[in-house]
């Protein structure tokens, strides 16, 4: 008798994701193992069923495949007690007989909010984690459920196409982030550990109304599946998918037009700017002020729309002021772009 | 003293249109009007706040411009009674100064669903209604909550880009269909109308919850502002914005790289096809497959991915056989679309 079919659905997931790392059909940064040594994969796990279904399914995989499984948590300090519960988390990952197992205790910031905050001071250890033990790969266990999350967040965002295409199967430096569960539900996870008898912890945080996320898993989704039917959860993340191949080749559009409508000097040229396509012009625009200074993560369709209006509507409109003190001023048929 | 703002919003907004059916800024197929005769301008009024605000903006704009005004509403015999409502807004409408005035009685089928089916009939009277008055343009009452509404529906097909893209601010025959409300809320219509006392009829079938759009507008939308935040509506309507046009550039993309991936029989080569982003792949395959007789309406996201296989996940795998009878097959290196 096989395994249970949820333990069978994660334990495949997981194995393409390792046959991945092993030959790898995109080229990677991460350097390969030394001759003679195995490759090391970690899970991310932070006791939750996700990534503990996840963690249980590459400790069965890994030495199967010649490939070394160990697994790291991290303690955010936000928690009374979390420091405990790190540790218990640690030797469960222990338990599993994945080596090394670390928690990694870090200092949340204030930037961007307490949730972004949270994240980004986990994936600074993560990356410090891997780059330590010279991990082929990072696990992460977010499930189609966290996905569909994602781009409604997104798509509360309005900055279009690139805002809904939630997360990758694959990101990070050299593509060290794996999430093998990205195309599967959250029940199957649970279900995973269940059946397994692996006990999970059910963070406080992910049924605090205070946080977005927790509002949108509990109460938007549960009332978007009632109104537009039981699929919504797979249309999201199918959304999610096709939001992101088009945003990529957009991207690539306009990074391989943009010396075209420069000119010598190397100023926009408004002419040909305004003979792109709406889509790559904007694009092209955004490209320009993130070069001039202005940051990425500040920087909203809003503000590429109103950039865009000294091409599209010039009505003898003044400067535009964008994060990062940039200024854009139309002067004849070119854009100034300025840091100030 | 001006009008309310609520009735200088919803003026503007028909101003702006009108002056654009006038001078049009992109080349329509609507044959100008003759010389020595005023353009006609018709509003679809069902009699609810939006349609009845619109009206209102006509009659009070058109005469300014030189443009003529009429109305016309459809009974679409759903309803007990829904002959006597007809005549009731055409009386209204007459009552604006418009003219012609049309109440236009509709037979709706069955095909897609009632919202389907219905919406099928109506356009067709109007588009009737249009070329027999020789109108330059069909105003419609549609909103930026209709808009955000749309968006929703389309989000929960997972059909990508295209599906996100809502209602056009000009669609149909030469750009026939205006909708000056879009960018407007919902609640400054139903103001304009309290405003100037106009009567408003409340469909029964908008808060029909067995109607999804009704679902998603009085369940969903609520909801997920309450998740999200109150910019969730003009968030939804700035996605439909930018899917737009980042749809059509895509599209343009793969009309113009099709025939380059043809061999000089006609036929989809397959190495060609591997070497285009998966975005642009895709949009080339679903050109073909519909080309090949499948009806567009009928192709979904997963029918282009199962074709978009044999490319990029070729084991031998069979026909695919997609809506309309038409079948795809990799034959050596190139794919050979059918219709049986």
């Amino acid at each position: 008798m096989g395994p249970h079919p949820a333990v069978a659905a994660i334990r495949l997931a997981v194995r393409r994701v390792l046959h991945d790392v092993l030959t790898p059909t995109t080229p990677s940064s991460v350097p390969p193992a030394p001759a003679g040594h195995k490759p090391l994969v970690l899970v991310a796990c932070s006791g939750g069923a996700d990534s503990m279904a996840l963690a249980s399914a590459l400790a069965f995989e890994a030495p199967r495949l010649g490939i070394r499984a160990g697994g790291v948590t991290v303690d955010h300090g936000l928690q009374h007690g979390s420091d405990l519960r790190a540790a218990e988390v640690a030797s469960r990952l222990a338990a599993f007989d994945l080596d090394p197992v670390e928690a990694l205790t870090v200092n949340v910031g204030r930037d961007g909010g307490p949730e972004a905050a949270a994240r980004d001071a986990r994936y600074a250890a993560l990356d410090a984690a891997a780059e330590r033990h010279g991990a082929a790969a990072v696990l992460l266990g977010h499930t189609r459920d966290d996905q569909a999350e994602t781009v409604l967040l997104g798509l509360a965002r309005g900055s279009g196409t690139r805002s809904l295409a939630g997360m990758a199967v694959t990101s990070g430096v050299g593509g060290r982030y794996r999430r093998p569960f990205l195309g599967l539900d959250r029940q199957t996870a649970r279900k995973a550990c269940m059946v397994q008898s692996l006990p999970v912890w059910d963070d406080p945080h992910n049924a605090d109304p205070a946080y977005t996320r927790s509002r949108v898993r509990h109460e938007a989704l549960p009332v978007l599946e009632k109104a537009l039917g039981k699929g919504v959860i797979e249309a999201l993340a199918r959304t999610a998918q096709l939001s992101r191949d088009d945003a990529d080749a957009l991207d690539d559009w306009a990074a391989a037009v943009e010396p075209s409508v420069r000119d010598d000097s190397g100023a926009l040229e408004t002419a040909k700017l305004y003979a792109l396509p709406p889509a790559v012009r904007r694009r092209v625009l955004r490209r320009a002020v993130i070069s001039a200074g202005s940051p990425a993560g500040s920087l909203f369709a809003r503000h590429i729309e109103e950039v865009d209006r000294l091409i599209t509507g010039w009505r003898g409109q003044g400067a535009i002021n964008l994060p990062g003190r940039v200024a854009v001023r139309r002067q004849g048929g070119r854009l100034v772009l300025r840091q100030g």
